[in-house]
């Protein structure tokens, strides 16, 4: 996996790709909404095996059908593929094409 | 359940019961640090539970290792029993006494 920092072109690219996602603060910022705090859980609780296997761990809060994820490469200070790999799998797991 | 708001002295008197929590803008607030993130997603699965049979629920953020956590009881504006019996349930879960 190519963890390296992702200029801004790369960055812009790869954004195009992905539905929902922006950049709040240089992070990979998106807010899911479910119908209820069992929805919510549920996503995040699939979330947290994808992010544990890939070895890359979301910045998220919970409230109540709410979450909230920011995504950033903390070693690197920027954002790497392995944010964007990460973002397209959530989007997935929350029903999303994207 | 008793979820009329609490008075000052009476959220004084629950603190004092409690462990690590301590009040952050009229909110329970407290930061849980283990070892990784298995440890904190396995200590949020469990508390997920929790508050779904309490039909409370938490207010909270995960970054890797640590898990934040605010409670408050969102109808009254305030502070109510639940929280505090939620607070001392999380604080078990991630084996404190209190």
């Amino acid at each position: 996996m190519n963890v390296r920092g992702l200029s801004t072109t790369e960055i812009e690219a790869q954004l195009a790709t992905l539905r929902g996602w922006r950049l709040v603060d240089g992070k990979l910022h998106r807010e899911f909404t479910f119908a209820d705090f069992v929805g919510a859980f549920g996503f995040m609780a699939q979330a947290a095996l994808v992010a544990e296997k890939l070895q890359h761990h979301p910045d998220w809060r919970n409230v109540w059908n709410r979450v909230t994820v920011d995504l950033w490469t903390h070693d690197l200070g920027g954002l790497s593929a392995k944010d964007f790999q990460l973002a397209a799998r959530l989007s997935q797991l929350a029903g999303d094409s994207a």
